[in-house]
């Protein structure tokens, strides 16, 4: 027996299955950048040409996945035409689309840069901090994902905070780099390769941090980008 | 005398009121990103100091301009559940909005290296360079927003064509600047923050270019990231 009730009970099944596809192919995708964070580190400390080229064809995927991933929310704006909490996890799966996929680029430039370095011959300095930055970076990424999964926002002010501390371990890193040139002038163009990998791994950082923020633009419908810590803490908390 | 057709007239016209007044708040953030980029370029050549601290107070305003960008869009999406091109304006603006935002953290961060290089006192080399390529990703920002503004897919096309030579110009100003440093090192800290400052202006030449990949997807559907400009511009120019 199908009646009116019958057909609009299984449009709000699809439209809840279409969903959950986008958001799962989302963490999906977030899995594999957080997998390209950590082998483009490899490639760089371990000086494995083969696993930079990896990182390089992978990321042709990555940006497959955010295309299509754009062309999903799209149709389900244009089809389904979502509201209130429905609405916001469309935006908010397209703006971390756009973050993962920025992120990518990253480990795509530090992929570039091992591969530099097997060139012109290994940095002296800078692979201690280039590994712990990584570490940092890479659980930012993976506690924002968790927290997209979830709805964690206490997890989502976790990665906010965090975004801090690699801020000023990057900071500090910089510093000493920076000496060690001054001291060892011959070593600039290799070192430089290596300031430029931590300068990628900040801005995963940052990426990492807007995902979070837009964990908290879902569950909470506030916008928290641009605020103290402070203040996205109090926005998040309030009901 | 009010009937149904009057009433969906006026829904209808409400409607393109919101798009038209969604892309011209977007013309005008252009706008404001576009002065700041020339601001703190000369904040940094001119060491002057009152210019960047005026960049780096108008960057809230920018902010400000994307955050409420963005909850029009999410209005309109909620509200008037727009279809084919109308959805693509609506998606087209929301992103290019995520660009300009970037732009504006990338003059941002140029002005604080332009108070950065007052303290540590000028860098012997790179101005020229600053000065020029910041003259060529403002031209490809300013015709991008023209692009935008009269969905003119040929002057996207050319913003696209830009960048490449951008990057050209970016890549040789580097290798100089690398050059400097290894002859004269106790000049790395000062020239280190010109590296910085082109670094930013590259990335600015990408938010542009990105800005006209999002007219070509609004004018003629079609996602144009991630390709080569022979495909771009294939893909641009097919019905």
């Amino acid at each position: 027996m199908v009646n009116k009730d019958t057909h609009s009970h299984h449009i709000s099944q699809q439209f809840n299955e279409d969903l959950d596809e986008v958001k799962k192919q989302l963490l999906e995708m977030g899995g594999q950048v957080e997998n390209q964070i950590n082998d483009a580190m490899e490639a760089l400390v371990e000086a494995d040409s083969e696993l930079a080229e990896t990182v390089m064809s992978n990321d042709d995927q990555i940006n497959r996945m955010e295309v299509s991933i754009d062309e999903d929310c799209a149709r389900i704006l244009a089809r389904r035409q979502p509201a209130a909490s429905d609405l916001r996890l469309v935006i908010a799966v397209s703006k971390a689309n756009n973050d993962l996929e920025r992120i990518g680029d990253e480990t795509k430039r530090i992929a570039r840069l091992a591969l530099q370095l097997l060139e012109n011959g290994q940095s002296p300095r800078g692979y201690v901090e280039v590994r712990h930055i990584t570490g940092l970076v890479r659980e930012m990424l993976h506690n924002a994902l968790d927290a997209f999964a979830r709805l964690d926002v206490d997890m989502a002010l976790k990665v906010a905070r965090a975004d801090h501390n690699v801020d000023m371990e990057y900071t500090t890193a910089m510093r000493e780099l920076i000496t060690f040139m001054m001291e060892d002038p011959r070593s600039i163009s290799r070192v430089i390769n290596v300031i430029w990998a931590l300068r990628s791994l900040e801005r995963v950082g940052d990426h990492a941090r807007n995902i979070a923020e837009h964990v908290i633009y879902l569950v909470k419908g506030k916008d928290v980008r641009h605020v103290s810590y402070e203040q996205m803490e109090r926005k998040a908390k309030a009901d």
